[in-house]
């Protein structure tokens, strides 16, 4: 049992409930949607087709790539080009905003890689503690 | 319209599609969780009572912060400590596992914060090109 203690907040509650919080928290959920952080991931290194990126990124489907670059894309972070070969050709890229969101995501991917296995272990004791074990 | 170009993917396409990918998604999908987000960020700078995080977010129910904060718990984030006083108090308080991930969340979080002029930029003319703005 850990001793009394008086709690002094370090921010106004004011700040957390507005609606530039609500704002951050859509550009953090791009962050918790697995696919986007897959393809800003695949993106990094230059352009990439679509069906290149499909093939990178196993398990995808079509219409979920499309749905992913198009929330992308109107995120500001990914450029579509068409290339009018025949067939066409459909490169995405990263905008320098998306190069710049890459930084942040990768620190944190390697952060959640590095300690999967304590989060895991965790999640294990949590359930047999709670008898769903 | 660009060059032709030749992309050379950085990684290899198949640990990108395990396991070990899911998990870490797993991961960042806390990350995705506004509230989850939230509570964390109001846990850095010490162990905060039940009552005064349900109003230091402001707009957060009873019940979503109690499943907020035993997802937190059960990825071993968070603990609670029950105080038998009369009414019994909890805390909540971060792991040291919970203040590691604190960081890149903040610096993610600084990112969009930073950046969110930007993105609503792009949203607004997205949806403009696109007919629904």
């Amino acid at each position: 049992m850990r001793p009394e203690h008086t709690h002094v907040p370090a921010l106004p509650p004011s700040p957390h409930a507005d609606g530039n919080c609500r704002a951050v928290a859509s550009v953090l959920a791009r962050v918790g949607d697995k696919w986007s952080v897959l393809v800003i991931m695949m993106l990094i290194d230059g352009p990439v087709r679509f069906n290149e990126l499909k093939r990178m990124i196993g398990g995808i489907s079509q219409r979920m790539l499309t749905l992913t670059l198009r929330g992308l894309e109107r995120d500001g972070l990914v450029t579509r080009t068409i290339f009018p070969t025949i067939p066409p050709r459909v490169d995405y890229e990263l905008t320098d905003l998306g190069r710049g969101l890459a930084q942040p995501v990768q620190a944190l991917g390697k952060w959640a890689f590095e300690h999967l296995p304590e989060i895991e272990g965790a999640r294990t004791s949590f359930d047999a503690r709670n008898g769903q074990g």
